[in-house]
Formats: C-alpha cells, structure tokens, sequence
C-alpha cells in the first residue's frame, strides 16, 4: 500500500489522525469542527496555559461553543491538547493555524511558520499531509515551507509528504458564517495532494473550492482582506474631505447602499484593525517587492489607514478647543477599545492608538469597555476599564465613540456629557446639541 | 395660491409639465418614463437630428423600449422634442440631463450645465422646480448653479424657483435595472424643494430615497463611481503582479467570491471605460483643491488606470515577440471596442487607447465589434469595423480580446488564431495551446 493508498483509506474510513498546530482563534475552532465530526484531533500548542485549558474543556475563544469543547472533550474525547510536538508523529495530517505578524517595519514575521515547520519536519512520519491556514505571501507553501520540511525530514514532497495551503476565513463574531459552513478555498501542490486535501476538509467543512495551486489560494485571502482596505481607507479619505465640506459621510453611505447593484458599503472609523485587514496587504507588498513591483494602492492605502489616529487625536484636540480647553490636562474618556462592534479584542484596535496620541499629549485617559477589562498599547501602558457611570460620563472633558457595541446608550451618553466626539455614527438617531457632537 | 401650492396642486393632478433638457442616454430614458406615466414631457435638444428623430419615433438609445417610445410620442403624443429652449417657459418643472465631460487636464467641463442653467434662467416662469440629474462634483447646485440661474431670471431660489440634485443612476445594459425601478436619491434644497422633488419623481419612480440636501446626493454618485473606479484600480494592479508570479488572477476572483460576505468582485482588464466611472471621481478631485485636500485614494487609481493601455501594448508587443514578430508591421485584430460587454457604446473604452498605441508602433490595426461599426479614437483616426472570417482571424499576427462581448465564440477564434492576447479572459474554459494565449 503507497502512502497516498494509507491516508486515502483512513480518511474515507474517519480513522484519520489530525494535528492542528495552535490553537488560537483559527487552530481552536478548526479542531473541534474536526472533532465534532467524529476526527480524532491532537491540538499542539506552545503555551501550556492554552492547552491545559482545552484539557479542562474551558472555553478561551468566543467563536467556539463551549458546550461543543466539552462534549468533544470530556464526552467523545476526539479532541486533545498538547504542548508535546514529538507527538507530531502519530498524526496522518497537520495543519497549521499559527500567527504571521507584521514587525514594526512591516515585514512578515515568518518565525511562527518556520518554527512549525521545523516542528514538522523533525517529527512527522512519511506519508503526512501538511497543510498551512495562516494568511502569509503567494508562493510561500512552495518556496518557504517545502524546503525547510524536506530539509528537517529528509523526505521529499510529492511522493513522501503532501503540501497544501488553505486560508482561514474566521471572521470572529459573525453569527451566521462558522468554521463549517463558510465555503473553504483549498489549494494544494499537486495531483494527490488536491485529492487528500479535498477528501480531508470535507470530513468537517460543507463547501470546498478547489484551485490548482497553493499560490492561488494564498493569492486569494489577501485579494479578500486587501479589498477591505483600499475600500476602509477610501471612506475615510473621503469623510475627512467630507468634514471640510460640511457633508455627513454616514448619509451619503446609506444613501449609496440604496444602489441595488455595483456597490458595498463601507464606514470610516478611527483606522483598521484586527488581526487580518491590517496585515494582510502587507505581506504581498513584501513579495511584490522581489519581483520589483509596487503596489500602489496597497500603498496609498497603508498610508491612509497609518494618518487616521493622528487625525483622530486632532479631532478631539480641536473638540475641546471649541470650549477653549487645552488636550494637556483634560480628561478623555473612550468609549469601545475592541477593533470591531460586540468583540473582546482589542488587537490591532486603532482606538488603542487615538488612547496613546491623546495621553502623550498631556490628557487622562480613561476608557470603558463592557467586553474588555484592560488593555495595553503598543508603548506598553496599561489601562484598566472604568464603569460607566452618569459621574464618568459628566466629569470627562470629551467622550470618544471608538467602537459602535450595539450596547452603547447613545441617548443617555450625549444628554451626559459635555463634549463628544463621534468616531462611528453612534450618536445618529439622536437630536443632537450643535456643536456638542463631532462626527467623523 | 403661492408659487410651492401651484406646482404641488398640479404634480397632485398628474397635470405637471416637465421639461427635459438632454434627450441622451440618461434624459430620454427619464423623459420617456414620465409620459409613459401619463405625463406631459417638453424633451430640449440641442441637436436637430436628435429631435427629430425622437419626434419621429426613431429610438437612438438601446436603453429605450422603442414601443414605448413609439406609443408617447405618436400614440399619447406625452413626449414631444424641440430644439426651441424659449419652450422652457412652458414648463413647472425642468430637468437637466447633459454632460460633464472632462477636459484634456481633467477637469471639469461645467460649459453644458452652465449653458443648461442660462437657457433655464432666461426662459423659465416663476414658481419652476428645477432639478440636475447630471454628475458634478459636490456644492454644485448650491454654488455654481443656484447664482447662475438668479442672475439671469432676476428670481430667487427658495421663493421663486426651487432647486434638486438628483444623480442618474443608469447602468447601460442592466436588464434588470431601468430608469424606473432603480431606487433613486433625491436632495432638494430647502423644505419645499424637499417636498416638490418628492411628489414629482414619485410620479415616474418606484423607490425614492430622500437625503436631506443636495450636496449629500452629489457626494452619492461620486462615491458610488470612486468605489468602482479603485477596486478595478486595484484588481489591475494585482493582475499585472499576479502575471510576474505565474499566479492567474482570474482563478483568484472566482475563488474569492466564494466568501459569502465582506467581498465583491471586480475583474481586470484594459482599463475603464464608458461616461461614468472614468470621470465622477475626479470631479471630487477637482473641487478638493478647493479645500486644499489631496484625494490619494482617486489619485493612485486613476494613475494605475491610464498605464492599463500602455501596459496591454506592451502585452501585444511581448506576446508578438515570442514569435521573433515585431510589432512594427505585424497586424493586430482587435476583438471588442465597447467598453462593456453587449454594449453599442465605445465611449472612453480603453479599447480605442490600446489600438491607438499599437498603431503609434506600426501595426496594422483591424477590428470587430458585432455592436459596432466604425469608431474614432482621440487622435480622430477612424476605423471601420471587420466581418469576422476564418480568413481574418488567421492572418492576423495577433488577436487581442479587448471586450468580452458574450457572442464571442472563443473555441473558434482560439483555433483559428495564430496568437491570442486575452484582456478579458474569453479563453477560460477552451484547451489552449501552450504559449499561444497570453491572458491578462
């Protein structure tokens, strides 16, 4: 029997054996989709907190149902968690759901998926089926991650082991679109490689779409994430042209998405962010630069979004300045620090960077959050939550919508405070005091 | 009775007359709606031929039901054209549907608004509703319009005329979306206006959607059209990159689309034509000087969008060079010169500037559009259309789609073609020969 004939044969049997490589917001949800659909799953994960957690069925990740984690867990026992990478061996496939960060100059960090790799190709068996989730640069399952598993298994692509990308398409919060039913892309290296990838996904995931190569595939989460960019960054360049012009973004959109066909809404904000639009783009514009190529809109784009909390920070500055208040010494109080409306996470938020501008020129800052008890920006500073009382509410110089939770009382908020400054069209429905609320 | 109860009173009786001044692609279509609707329309051209021809009956415009146009004009004798603008006088409520081109510096020609406004302030009685369907950039009506036309009737807006901005959303071809079942925006100047421009749309309109002054509406169509303008901006960008890494773009689409939320998909392709998305976004640019506001969004775009033709000869050029051919002396069949697919409309098509340039090279430069039977381009070289024979497409060095009209039988043209260059991705589902089809 060839390693294609094994894995085939496990696969159609459901006796395949899955690693997921961690098990954070795409590793987690993935595994247990996996496990609920009767898959033996062996989560590897560095941080023993983390895989201790899933041990003990307790739920770290909102987009996962804790009463599937327990079941998958303590009942049918499909799902394990491990810090243990030897264990790699007793899987038939792996897949890969680690982070690639951007650095501060907006290089990919590919550290998390060379280490995997590594990982990989020390422990795995012939006959393993490798697949990478992570959002990375067209040509990377190719060009970056064969070479480094031939090299640390000493077995050959094609014949030994089989590589596949296919992107994550999480989108944390969505109620309708899970791990299972949203379509999955998959693209993989060559003719049996398509065959298990297909067979594989289709154990737990209802629409696959298959393309030719691994290039495609990665090719096609950034055309996703790029898109919401160049359109997130347009829209705000044309509500800060539209503030001069004394026109309301938010009407003109609403009238726009009265277009039944040729457009889609996007709204300003304080900037992008997230673990995906902010990234992204980025990493193409990495790779395009070794084929000598700029990508101009990824550009202008990236340079937008970068000016949005300065220009974010200028409009409190200039709020407070209309009731001859100086930023130094006011008390600014930020409403939402989550990157996106009823969230936990606050990664990439760029209400955390409009918090930093603000304190570096002299205001408290005070925040509230009712999904986020503290936050730290990228300088380190911590911020603890306040509650949000009538007194916050009143004693702040300026309250600042940041993120639009659909559990913000725009009514009370305004009526409460002295000063706002309305970063989402929080405040639209509400007869508004001139000159007591500014809008983006 | 006032002015506002006269015209309020009459639109209530069906017993309005409306003046439509521009029987074009956008003004005919509208004017006919309203007879059909049983109101009595005075169209405005000033081309005799076009008058005539409409008072004739003879349809010029495809978007035109030629029954219907037969049936206002002869039957209920609704719709009646004239060249005569002293006519506007009969008239309660005017509507002006003409161009705004730009100019070669790519700014606004206002001249045909202008003129339009002129004509209606010499002519027009008190108590006329007035109404700009044309794109322009925003505070248009308010402060180029509104003191033109004071100025030449000695009336004021507001008391004696009233004023509306109301964007044409025509979208040549739409089978599904015609003048009258196209949702439409409305921002009428003043509470009045608001109220007159409600009652007459809703004459002929199925869905209104009122916005709550004119620049809003303004600002509507022009982001309505940046939007296209900056994704077929950005998915040309990535094209030509995804060319330099053997990735093929249009696979990458047809799987991004595939997410069932958060995407829309535009294609790539010689650049952008036709009499909207080419232009709208740099009205917006031009009055954002006024404001001293860089637009880096539209500016980006636009410039990636006029290298397209550039990009697409130097495409034809390499493909040519594949077979020892230069372009110089070799003849290049164009396949498409609309600039959509199904159209009769060549207007601003990036065709024509492809052809252009490879001509400027030396080619030999032939054509075929089923729709189209001789065009022009900007240097004023005409072009007679070709029948497409087998003869004709195997003796061309290159054939270059550069529309994808649907009749197009790419099997056929394929096989018979020496040399394929393929803008629009025509060939997708034929077997090709290696090496003998270039995609974009």
């Amino acid at each position: 029997m060839t390693y294609f004939e094994a894995i085939t044969q496990k696969i159609s049997d459901k006796a395949v054996k899955i690693g997921v490589i961690g098990l954070g917001y795409v590793g987690l949800p993935l595994a247990v989709t996996f496990a609920r659909n009767g898959i033996e799953v062996l989560g590897f994960e560095k941080s023993e907190k983390k895989a201790e957690a899933v041990n003990a069925a307790q739920n770290y990740i909102s987009d996962v149902s804790g009463s599937d984690l327990l079941k998958v867990v303590n009942e049918t026992k499909k799902l394990i968690a491990t810090t243990d990478f030897s264990r790699i061996k007793e899987c038939d496939a792996v897949i890969i759901c680690v982070p690639t960060p951007l650095d501060k100059f907006k290089k990919p960090d590919m550290s998390y998926i060379e280490n995997s790799c590594i990982d990989i190709g020390k422990n795995m068996k012939a006959g393993t089926f490798i697949s990478l989730e992570s959002t990375t640069y067209p040509t990377t399952t190719e060009n970056f991650m064969k070479p480094i598993i031939e090299r640390e298994s000493g077995l050959q692509e094609g014949g030994d082991f089989w590589l596949c990308f296919s992107p994550e398409r999480v989108d944390p919060g969505n109620k309708d679109y899970k791990t299972d039913n949203t379509p999955k892309v998959v693209g993989a290296l060559g003719e049996e490689a398509k065959q298990i990838a297909s067979a594989l996904y289709s154990l737990a995931i209802q629409h696959l779409h298959i393309v030719s190569s691994p290039r495609i595939a990665e090719m096609v989460k950034i055309l996703e994430n790029t898109y919401r960019l160049i359109n997130i960054s347009l829209i705000n360049e044309l509500a800060l042209l539209s503030g001069k012009m004394d026109i309301d973004i938010w009407e003109v959109i609403e009238a726009a998405k009265t277009k039944p066909y040729g457009f889609q809404a996007f709204y300003p904000g304080p900037g992008i962010g997230g673990h995906c639009i902010p990234l992204d783009p980025f990493y193409l514009e990495y790779i395009a630069k070794n084929y000598n190529f700029d990508l101009s809109m990824i550009h202008t784009a990236g340079a937008i979004n970068d000016l949005m909390p300065y220009r974010m920070m200028n409009k409190i500055a200039f709020a407070l300045n209309r009731y001859k208040k100086a930023m130094n010494g006011s008390t600014v109080l930020f409403l939402g620090v989550a990157y996106k409306p009823d969230i936990d996470d606050a990664r990439e938020s760029p209400a955390l960077l409009v918090m930093e501008q603000v304190a570096k020129k002299g205001a408290k800052v005070l925040y509230h959050d009712p999904y986020i008890a503290e936050v730290t920006d990228e300088q380190g500073t911590r911020y603890t939550g306040s509650e949000l009382t009538d007194e916050l509410i009143a004693k702040a110089d300026c309250v600042v919508f940041a993120t639009n939770h659909s559990c913000f009382d725009a009514k009370r908020i305004t009526e409460k405070a002295c000063l706002v400054v309305d970063m989402r069209n929080v405040v639209k429905s509400v007869a508004i005091e001139d000159g007591k609320v500014f809008k983006l």
